[in-house]
């Protein structure tokens, strides 16, 4: 099964991550997604929901707190998106830059 | 041997893994490589064609449609740049981002 | 044990890069971690020393050729960044695109 991590680091890249999300789930539903966003790309997830790809939704809370961008009751986090990312690789996951 | 997948999804992008792709050919001849470009690194791979380099490119069907440019024939396409990157590395590929 | 490859090809992503090395190393003390600059991220390193992650820096030569830019004594090379990116992943290290 397919289980990928795409990453966003920038408002740019946030973009391009939600259009890769949306062909990922057309050409497989049954894929495993993780959207991990971080620095300039965590604030600009939070200020534009989006609400058919934020159930993939992961927020670095490094960039969180150094954004000033208050976080949804719901938001879900990981502590620093660096770390989450090089563990899931080791666990098997590919990885896409967005 | 090296099985390396470098993914362009803007201009800048293409520019700088057109050149990763000719640095990889002389540090090694014999590796195998995809140029995979999607968004909007795919209208720009078929505007600006590289004969150095467009025997090694693969570009991303959806993109190609949403872009309106015509794929020359002979294009390689993929359906989902973003499903092709994730399957290739659960088959043991590398992934450079350029 | 995390080992990971961080890649700056560009000089916005240098910056975000060397956030994500000391976000990694407060997170994960013991993480083997790779600072990988090319293109013009390359030169960006060299003009710009940051004393807390240089240690991790690794700079590509043909970046450096291209750039002009002297490396100081004691900065680590490799020949060609994207070799070198392609075959840690292959001894299992994860990937991290700034």
């Amino acid at each position: 099964m397919v289980k990928l991590i795409v990453h966003a680091p920038t408002p740019a890249a946030l973009a391009r991550a939600r259009r890769n999300v949306v062909n990922l789930l057309a050409a497989d539903p049954d894929a495993e997604i993780e959207l991990v966003v971080n620095g300039e790309g965590a604030g600009a997830a939070l200020e534009s929901p989006d609400p058919s790809t934020d159930k993939y939704l992961l927020v670095c809370a490094n960039s969180l707190a150094a954004s000033g961008v208050p976080a949804p009751v719901g938001t879900r986090t990981v502590g620093a998106a660096v770390l989450h990312i090089a563990q899931r690789q080791a666990d098997g996951w590919s990885y896409f830059r967005a």
